[in-house]
């Protein structure tokens, strides 16, 4: 069963809200991403509770099970896990991903696992309305005394992700009351009011899910909460500091040296550079643009604004990952993006849909679709397998051949991370406002929206993102004026647009790369693109070493790379020429994805021992095949490289 | 007042012995290493004294003095250290760069200053021998208790060097005695006997001291106790699980996971791979080579060669440094030489030209000697600021900018190995056996050699590195019958040779890469060398990716790198092309070293913000230079380059 979001009247709770998300089981996805959804749903929902049960986690929330205590690596079947304080985190994320797949096709076995691990919350909370399985069962006594490194609010956070998403899928309010119960315990605890902590997360993500909470109850107090946790970051004198000196700790006394690591080292509106741990980042930053949308508070949008900049011109991965370093999983200094070593966490792109999605709230920008899309389709999608099994953690733009899916991870955020924004990706693919509905990304299938007091289906047909013929048909229940703003991707050239056989002036009707179409649309309308979607090789500014006198390859969003499987070994020593042209195959071993065919030169070695020698390697004509970076290793083992050798002056 | 050495007859302590190196006061160098070497004596073997007394390293040897206790992070100066357990082994290396500083130039001063650090250790010195600082005043009551992580034996040795330096350059027994007493003791708590220990360092170096002991004292005992270490190691049951057990602790529980870290997974007959860390893996083989060859015992040779043939087959940098993590500060897999991340340690550098210097104790062969040039002039030398007065301690290829100097680390090892090496360049010239001199390096200089039992005074006059012709003359006390074995560099494929202005014919008298000329020596006699050195670029196999594509520049025994100091930012944006011609120069602001100077191209990225565009960028001709990597980072800071990109095949 779906239910329509919100509760309340909508416009209680966003007094200047632009665009919002429609709610998932608004959005039927067929197409490309039709198969990834069903496979989550068949397979990988199922798994991530496998996962978290066999580690351990329902044990850790059931108060009616024997307490499992803190658990140091151990092994449970193939994988290696380690009791973490933020396990709620991933029950959240997992239920959340369950719950779309609930949306997508009923199966009464998995929504009866997850009522069970409801069931265990619910006897796990406190009467004042308080829930964290770490502090109530592995560290009790300790709540609220260390908000800078222990998860305590992020896991609140992911809970009510989960249980706005459950109720949304199934109607039962059973968690979400559960956990508006404990945002309004949160709500008691912290707060600019006497007696109230001036505390934050140190991992921000309870602040957008507040915004979520706040637009599916209709409660506006929620969304102050949200606002109080972004106003106060970066306050003086330091929560975490206090906090550090009331656990008899020195506050300097940091393994991640200094506040940048949670962009806690100033207040948000003073920030202008993206700091420390990547994902962190990102979610704050969703958090600062969904407060900047539901208030219509401008203060916020010089440092968003500034903050995008920083990471798109200076630290993002073509892919749309990024966060170099695996020491602070984050970010380091500008263009370090290296590649064999890149971490690009598969959470930091996830992350980054979360955060262009929410300054999209602000009106429809190209700057943002465009790089959603990216990280979407490459840096997010590559963690998760074909099949819906395995997982990337760390995503490198090159491997040597020893870098493979998990089963699983120690740190298991990244499979429900992955799977859920994968499950729940119509949500990304529209805005809706008062009197506009916006496409960002074009998939087949079919939207229920509303604008202009009017509900509004929209049925998109095309191959996208392997072909670049899109057919939009408009159904509104009642003719109304409206506009409709399709995003015009940058990395094409060459769009085509027409309403019903008409032939649109695309440039008259462009507004920040979005053409935005403004007429009395009536059931039946049908809006055709046809988006030029040529091979692009992309080169990298000069500043980004690596990157030099190599070329990525780029079709419509996807990124390509080559495989050992494809390629043989050393694909270091495979060059593309100028001349390369590029044949677009059905990879029929790639669940029908488009592979680029071409042909290359490839070096061989000179004979002998030698490590170097003056000799230079021979040359000779190679067949090459590049696959998009999404669908890497999920063949045989082996080499991976995106960024390829290319010569001469073009 | 130098001495010779040493005090008793060879042949007593080397059965089989074939070559030796001559103590360093018998070898006087000019020419390249002359100056170098009057820095060292003028201002580095001061500088370590000084920053190892700031460090406290003196009150904490001196029992005398308070005890200054552990001290974690804290600020002397400029330098930021931190109490080591091996300080013991940094005084020892330093006292051994004190004594070759008074080798070449008196310094009343500087051994006044050596003299009170080698009086504390006499007073510490315990009564039945036992010296170590760490374990006599910080941890008192833990001695032998953990050989795997505590450098205990590891200080020994570097202490004996420097007492057998010292020794050697003033005279002075009373250092090596000190130390003759320590290893007696330490040969009476360590042994195959009842109630001894069977266990060996985790960190090797004692082995190759014991061997320079046992030639400066003629005392076979220290010998044995080497050949003892070297035989345990890797025995089963191991030592260090049991060790661990003792001390309650649980062998698994290990941070660096298995005994591969300190080269004792396996006897060390068996071992065929080089692995773990770098250091302690050259330092072993070098004693495992001593070992062998003064015993003569050829059971060692299949697993030298095979570790040999490992690491410069599949595992060393073109400089001449090797082990490319920071983690475990050595090797990971086959072929990984990541050139901006790689550690190179320059004391694993050091370290390998002790190793390829104590093969060469075996007989002349270039395989050995190659890589000995190829790291002295590079990987380790690279250490060492022209000045003396900085260091590096790692050594990547390729650097944005970042990497610098240091003025001391707090991990001070590297300072004091890399100036003993150069202070003591002299020694690995030569190898001096019964009816053969070797000539291993070439350097203008005068060493005075002894060979079938007369003593040779040999002559070398040259501007090698930075030229290939080398006038040597040979001035015998009286005509004999001997073998002088010259190395043909391998880098060269043009090398004529005469004798008193007659020309040989080189091929006849090449075995194993040394021109080997046998007759009646007699003074005055001459040979002259002329070795071509033209500009080589060097290829690297296919199997390291990040080399393809990429030539690096090398002449004679010098890799070049470019410089920002010469040739402005965005090192990766230049390119050789097969026509660039080089033109060697005399750079006044390097020391006089040899540039080299050609022309190439430079692309300039097209103008916009965007990180990656279609747009190839532009090229423009470009004049480039490139210096020598040993003398890089010596002017402004900023990027440095060795694996420069070229295109076309050749």
């Amino acid at each position: 069963m779906n239910v329509q979001a919100p509760l309340l009247a909508r416009d209680a709770a966003r007094p200047k809200a632009k665009f919002r998300p429609p709610a998932v089981h608004q959005v039927r996805v067929e197409g490309f991403f039709g198969p990834r959804i069903d496979a989550i749903a068949a397979t990988t929902a199922h798994t991530l509770l496998d996962r978290c049960i066999a580690a351990g986690m329902l044990d850790q929330v059931d108060p009616d099970r024997p307490n499992p205590g803190l658990k140091i690596p151990f092994q449970t079947g193939n994988d290696t896990v380690t009791t973490q304080m933020f396990w709620d985190s991933d029950f959240g994320k997992s239920i959340e991903t369950a719950a779309y797949a609930l949306s997508r096709k009923p199966d009464p076995a998995l929504e009866a696992r997850v009522d069970e691990v409801v069931e265990a919350y619910g006897r796990l909370q406190d009467e004042n309305g308080y829930l964290n399985s770490w502090y109530q069962r592995i560290e009790p006594g300790r709540r609220w005394t260390n908000l800078r490194d222990c998860h305590e609010l992020y896991d609140a956070g992911h809970m009510m992700e989960g249980a706005v998403a459950y109720f949304h899928a199934t109607g039962k309010r059973r968690l979400l009351d559960i956990m508006a119960g404990y945002a309004d315990h949160i709500a008691s605890v912290f707060g600019p009011g006497e007696g109230q902590k001036r505390g934050y997360c140190g991992h921000p993500e309870i602040e957008l899910a507040l915004v979520r909470l706040a637009r599916a109850t209709g409660e506006r107090r929620y969304l102050d909460l949200a606002r109080f946790f972004v106003d106060e970051r970066g306050a003086a004198p330091h929560y975490f500091d206090e906090e550090a000196r009331a656990r008899g700790r020195d506050p300097q006394d940091y393994h991640f040296e200094d506040h940048r690591y949670t962009q806690s080292h100033e207040p948000v509106r003073a920030q202008r550079h993206v700091v420390g741990h990547a994902v962190r980042a990102a979610y704050l930053y969703s958090g600062m643009a969904d407060v900047s949308t539901e208030y219509g508070d401008e203060t916020l949008k010089p440092a968003l604004e500034a903050l995008w900049g920083h990471l798109t011109e200076k630290n993002l991965y073509v892919t749309g990952g990024f966060g170099p370093s695996a020491h602070n999983e984050g970010l380091t200094f500008d263009y370090d993006l290296p590649n064999e070593t890149a971490y690009a966490e598969t959470c930091a792109a996830v992350a980054l849909v979360f955060w262009a999605n929410r300054m999209l709230g602000l009106g429809p920008d190209r700057a943002y679709g465009d790089v959603m899309e990216r990280a979407l389709y490459n840096g997010a999608l590559v963690g998760l397998s074909l099949d819906g099994t395995r997982f990337f953690y760390d995503n490198p733009l090159e491997s040597r051949g020893a870098h493979h899916r998990w089963r699983w991870h120690r740190c298991p955020c990244c499979p429900p991370n992955i799977a859920r924004l994968v499950a729940s990706v119509g949500t990304y693919a529209y805005g809706e406002a008062e009197r506009e509905i916006a496409v960002h990304l074009y998939c087949e299938g079919v939207a229920d929206l509303e604008t202009a007091g009017t509900k509004v289906r929209i049925r998109q047909e095309t191959r996208y993102p392997f072909e670049g013929r899109v057919a939009l048909t408009v159904e509104p229940e009642a003719p109304a004026d409206w506009t409709l703003s399709l995003r015009l991707p940058g990395w094409s050239s060459a769009i085509a647009v027409s309403v019903n056989g008409e032939a649109v002036e695309v440039g008259a009707h462009e507004e920040k790369g979005y053409l935005r179409l403004t007429r009395r649309w009536a059931a039946g309308d049908r809006v055709e693109l046809d988006i030029d979607m040529p091979v692009e090789r992309l080169h990298a500014r000069p500043e980004i070493g690596a990157d030099q006198g190599r070329v990525a390859l780029q079709r419509g969003p996807l990124v390509y790379c080559l495989e050992e499987a494809d390629n043989g070994a050393h694909l270091n020593s495979v060059l593309l020429t100028p001349e390369s042209a590029f044949r677009c195959e059905e990879a029929s071993d790639l669940g029908g994805a488009t592979v680029l065919v071409t042909q290359g030169l490839r070096e061989i070695g000179a004979d002998g021992a030698a490590l170097y020698a003056p000799t230079a390697p021979m040359r000779e004509a190679a067949s090459l095949r590049a696959v998009p970076y999404y669908a890497w290793d999920n063949r045989a083992e082996g080499e991976m490289l995106v960024w390829v050798r290319q010569e001469g002056a073009r």
